[in-house]
């Protein structure tokens, strides 16, 4: 038991020096890349740049001792920080101190939501957000978020919560662009491109070996850090209208407390649920894919737990919303990482840096930041999901099509609630619809199958209906009509057999269904019989009054059946295909 | 085409002399019941008595022009009814102006959305109304209207919403009970009640023929309203604090024009959503009880369309808003009617009732009409849908609570969100558990069975997975979770064979998740298999990317895969069962 809500003490027990080892270099690696990527994390929340920092220390430590996946990175990530800004910007102005404190209240909601989802075992609510909603969420974010940063590109000040919204105002900027700001905005970017997609096949080329040219790559941002930074003092172009990031306090992470008024908690709720979601369905879908590779497992409720106490460490030492990263825990897994223990090193690591590495940032541009997020994002889109998805199912590409108009349109609130809201719809709607086939007898067997799409033997006075879904209160009433279209129909009809063999549960509005079916079908001198009901539908039933009130019999094969009720050979048709 | 809109068309090329008559012998029996009911009707939704009448005059003839039930008879319906006043009364003061424009406001959105509703065929969105929601919130309505009827036959004003609010009211009022009142209400209750269950056995004891005691049955509620009536004349009861209906305008009904104030038709959009949704669910379960039983059919979209016109005819001519009911209809129906043209013709009897008897009902007194509500009401009362709701499933019968002490509690509208929030809820909860049954092979047969449930032969190396339901995003990760925990447990594990027998569809979320699979398999040495797959998911399939990366390989039957993978008979193992 206590083994299964702190998986520290299943691997703790058997930590050699070896895997110390491997899980320190891991450390020193996702370390060095995690600066510039929580600096720019937290302006992208609108917070100071220390706290992506010290949101990276404890959260890490918490997940270390109650997280199940052994390479997952906890930190904030560009889409939930975007959540942020967009949920905190509604109650609090940047730069206030009351908007530090709403992000902090934000984390501590989030994180009791996620304990209590995991403790509940409610991770299942997280199937609600379909992939395509998902996909198309997070490719929406990534544009936004890049269009959102361009204005630290430009040296300019535009603001705006939609995309419309943003590019307007960036043309109505477009007068008061900082040149000095552009050259290092653009170059920066342009080099950390190269850094992505060049870099690592330019020093192999120059003789370096793989892994050397990948722990290069991973140190890439770091170099654009330091010769912005290096440039800017150099050159005193933060007197040339160049923004910097500043003094930055130089300490381990504060105690903080949570702004806890009622009016902020209520409008904080919703934005706080989907972020927990959001983060939650992030996290785990990264964690599995890396668990899978060395055939190791994770446990989604076990993982709310740990992402819920992550966010309450976040809430109370200075840092903002947090969740599994993808790069960040990718980074971490290829770097060898093989328990969490590697998550408590980059920790310390962070921390060395928090106390003794931030002054030296105080001349950082945040246009090189602002760089490091968009060339961050923009791998995140991917708008081919409309296309995959138009091919595939309409009802799919409706739901992923509202769900970035939307985002981009209005918000990432009304874009994410739009695209569930859509695929719940749909998905009721297809399941109202439940697959019914009428069968027949395939000549020389005991088959039978469907008859429009087979030679079958078919009985004026029978139908059956094969019904391939389970019954509940949203499919029922299409089956009662269907039933009664087709019986009148047919006005040599004595017999409706519903062959169950794939109905796993029937629930209480069925049952009555069932039971109107019955009375209707007997009204018209019609019987009702089923067969190959399973066992536990059987039970069901069994404790009701519907299989007393049956007009007809429950047959345990099809065909006993059809044996059963056709008598009269000179009725048997050869039904041939339509 | 035109038919299909207009089912008069049809039946009324065939119409006879024969027909006509028993058309017009079932509507002089609906038209004397209904007059009283009419009245009371309009007195429970608030309004004056005559709007009852002008209700069940041209929405009837509407509905005999457009429904496609031939004895479904429409008008005032108690839960409709109380409804109206629940919406009605946030809104307006009961007795102004505003109150009956409103009521007519409602009709006229109801009529609106049940007419859209049916030209979009979205009845399917009435299935989202689950049966024990349907019945509890009916049970509940009827003991909220019953109460709500008390203080009329205690001769007392008492308000109140909800039933603790009506008790307490009823309670504070004890001491101005009016005893002339209390007299004729309580006669009139009993009156009412032996009407029903004790005076056709009666009748027949004195020698009636069956039919003519339940003609008789059907005036008793006249014979209630005569005398009270002239007990009140005679006596001067209201002198004597007895409240009467007064009186009541001498004409047809009238043109009238809905309130259309945006403010107005915000408030009463849920409202009228909910009347039309909860009016259509219980209009079409009588008609098609009513149709079965003579081998009709009713086409559900098309009465969207007919009972939406029935309402905005209402609310043009002084009505509120109407349904198909219950009791008026079985009346109808048993009274012969063959066609819809019996409504016309009851239609022209309340329409000379109109006219010419309004007088007549002055010194009616209201707690006749009461004791008229409360007889109706409380046969719909029928609280042992919570002991077999209890009994048969327990997601059912915390919908079926929820409802009933939410629409007691709290309100008519929080009592059906609650209970269609709660039932939805719980079924995407069961379904986002899928049933998948891990199957061997039944020695001897080419059949594959539950591993659990049946004697089987296994092989260490292959897991074959049954999956019993259609894939989509709110049970795919489910799936994902559960293969991959069959996986890590045994380590001779060489291929996972997932069986496709009955899936009837895979979404695009489902789809990528059986890629994550098959690509987290890879990685752990094991091939994915399918086999059984049905052809319009394997034509889906094969438009993607999906069967080209698949690691293993798509068979047509289970047995084929068996053969395929099992080479090593060594490793053959018959599982006894647990």
């Amino acid at each position: 038991m206590l083994r299964r809500y702190f998986p520290i003490l299943s691997w703790g027990r058997v930590y050699t020096r070896q895997t110390l080892a491997n899980d320190m270099l891991a450390a020193a690696i996702v370390t060095v890349m995690l600066i510039p990527q929580s600096l720019a994390y937290a302006m992208l929340a609108g917070l100071p740049p220390e706290a992506g920092i010290y949101a990276s220390i404890l959260p890490i430590i918490l997940y270390a001792a109650l997280g199940t996946s052994r390479a997952l990175a906890v930190g904030p990530v560009a889409v939930v920080s975007l959540l942020t800004a967009s949920a905190v910007g509604q109650v609090a102005a940047q730069g206030t101190a009351g908007y530090v404190a709403a992000a902090l209240t934000l984390a501590l909601l989030s994180g009791l939501m996620l304990l209590a989802m995991g403790l509940l075992r409610l991770g299942f609510l997280a199937n609600f957000l379909s992939h395509p909603v998902i996909a198309g969420f997070i490719s929406a974010s990534g544009l936004l978020i890049a269009a959102g940063q361009l204005q630290h590109l430009l040296g300019v000040s535009a603001g705006g919560q939609t995309l419309p919204q943003i590019v307007m105002a960036l043309i109505a900027q477009l007068g008061q662009i900082n040149p000095a700001t552009l050259v290092i905005g653009v170059a920066a970017t342009g080099f950390l491109f190269w850094v992505r997609k060049g870099m690592r096949p330019a020093l192999r080329r120059l003789g370096l070996s793989d892994s050397a040219a990948g722990i290069a790559q991973k140190a890439g941002p770091v170099a654009a850090v330091i010769v912005t930074t290096l440039a800017v003092w150099g050159l005193g172009l933060q007197d040339r209208g160049v923004s910097i990031v500043g003094a930055v306090p130089q300490s381990l992470p504060p105690l903080t407390l949570p702004a806890l008024s009622p009016d902020l908690l209520g409008a904080l709720l919703v934005p706080a649920l989907l972020i927990s979601v959001i983060g939650f369905v992030e996290s785990v879908s990264v964690a599995q894919t890396l668990a899978a590779k060395r055939r190791e497992r994770i446990d989604p409720d076990q993982e709310l737990i740990a992402l819920g106490a992550a966010n309450l460490g976040a809430a109370f030492t200075g840092g903002l919303p947090v969740t599994g990263g993808f790069s960040r825990s990718v980074v971490n897994f290829d770097a060898g990482a093989e328990t969490p223990a590697a998550g408590a090193f980059t920790a310390m690591g962070l921390a060395v840096a928090a106390v003794a590495l931030t002054p030296l940032i105080y001349f950082l541009p945040t246009a090189t930041l602002a760089a490091t997020i968009i060339v961050a994002v923009l791998s995140l889109v991917d708008l081919s999901i409309l296309g995959r998805t138009w091919r595939y199912s309409r009802a799919d590409f409706a739901a992923v099509a509202a769900t970035i108009a939307l985002t981009l349109g209005v918000g990432v609130e009304a874009g994410v609630a739009s695209g569930v809201l859509i695929s719940l719809l749909l998905h009721l709607y297809k399941t109202s619809r439940p697959h019914v086939a009428e069968v027949g007898l395939v000549p020389g067997t005991q088959h039978f199958r469907n008859i429009n799409r087979h030679e079958v033997l078919t009985d004026p006075a029978i139908v059956t209906l094969r019904v391939d879904e389970s019954l509940f209160f949203v499919n029922a009433r299409y089956l009662e009509d269907l039933i009664q279209r087709r019986v009148t129909e047919g006005s040599a009809i004595r017999h409706v057999v519903l062959m169950f063999s794939a109905v796993n549960a029937v629930d209480f509005s069925a049952l009555e269904s069932l039971e109107a079916v019955n009375e209707r079908l007997r009204d018209m001198g019609v019987s009702l019989h089923l067969s190959e009901v399973k066992g536990p539908v059987m039970d069901r039933l069994r404790a009701t009054h519907f299989l007393r009130d049956l007009t007809g019999q429950v047959f345990l094969s099809q065909f006993d059946a059809w044996q059963a009720l056709h008598q009269t050979p000179r009725n048997l048709a050869l039904r041939a295909l339509p």
